[in-house]
């Protein structure tokens, strides 16, 4: 059966945002048209208003209707840290759990030699200038833990070392609220490596 | 950190769509906001498009940009079996899995009185109408299984029982593919109460 084209095209598009396979295009669309009028006509509006009133911001990265952003402006911040992220969406993570103070700084991707993927030179420059030029006293690595995450790691590790920085990352280990039998084995090694002693025997070292 | 307002709006609005919940809605905005303009536009315009063309077909309730729809249209479909179902959605799905070569027609919900849910009296009179005045000899009632697909299947064969029509279900049962073991005790009672018999004893009725 061929859909109607303006449904057909509609579905298409919604598949290509990630994580909407075919079925779920189908039901949102199917969905969008059941609403009233208002509803899609507030969808457009506001994709719209998305698309003229938002921008990164010029010192961290992060998407914002002002610049510098809210979080670049709070004076109530810790200026000396600044978190690294791949993108704006882990930044609204760790903002959302609310367990962070310091500023943040968005890569926009991971260097990944094997995808050709670099990481936009301009990007690490503006990185460079700014904790060479603000109070920067501690650099953390806010990378999802795999292959390309590590090798960004190394990589932004390399470009701090002239600069008097600390550097540090996230550590990675079995996760809060999982369970030892269903972490894989890269993770339980991990946690090994990373263990935290709670007692150190003096007699036997 | 509160979110750049009209970033908030858009997420807001797509937290709406069936299915898509805070996580999704926030990585589908942020990758909007992420592609060139183009893709922003034509979304607005496709929805645009879809709610000035799209409407329900007059004769089966299909969603189509012509009236009736490319199904009741066709002239190679038989006409004598109507497939009654739900919504929309199932009826693509049927559509799409290429196994039914009759017309349809959607009812737009379940009966489901504890919900105070009722199906529209006005389609029920254009569903006996068409039953009544075309050559309808089978109606295949094809609900998803559940109490309000029994309600609305009673419901349907009552209406049903004055019309010269044979009237189906589809069958239930173990859905292809799954196993035993994993199979559901309402699902496994419906698989042995319908099983199919492959050779009968004669000795001992």
């Amino acid at each position: 059966m061929a859909l109607a084209k303006a449904l057909e095209d509609l579905i298409r598009l919604f598949e290509r945002f990630p994580g909407i396979g075919e079925k779920s295009a189908r039901r949102m669309v199917l969905f969008l048209l059941q609403q009233p009028k208002s509803f899609s006509e507030s969808l457009a509006e506001c994709i719209a208003k998305c698309n003229s009133l938002l921008h990164p911001c010029s010192r961290c990265g992060n998407i914002t209707d002002e610049d510098p952003c809210s979080i670049c402006c709070d004076p109530f911040r810790d200026k000396s840290t600044i978190c690294i992220v791949e993108s704006v969406e882990d930044l609204i993570t760790i903002e959302q759990a609310g367990i962070y103070n310091g500023l943040y700084f968005v890569l926009g991707s991971l260097y990944s030699p094997l995808d050709d993927e670099e990481i936009v030179p301009q990007v690490l420059e503006r990185l460079v200038k700014r904790v060479s030029e603000e109070e920067v006293k501690e650099v953390i690595l806010a990378f999802s833990p795999k292959v390309e995450g590590e090798l960004t790691m190394n990589l932004i590790s390399k470009i701090m070392e002239p600069l008097p920085v600390t550097v540090s990352r996230l550590s990675y280990g079995l996760p809060v609220g999982g369970s030892v039998s269903f972490a894989d084995r890269t993770t339980l090694h991990a946690a090994l490596e990373a263990r935290t002693y709670i007692k150190r025997g003096e007699g036997r070292q």
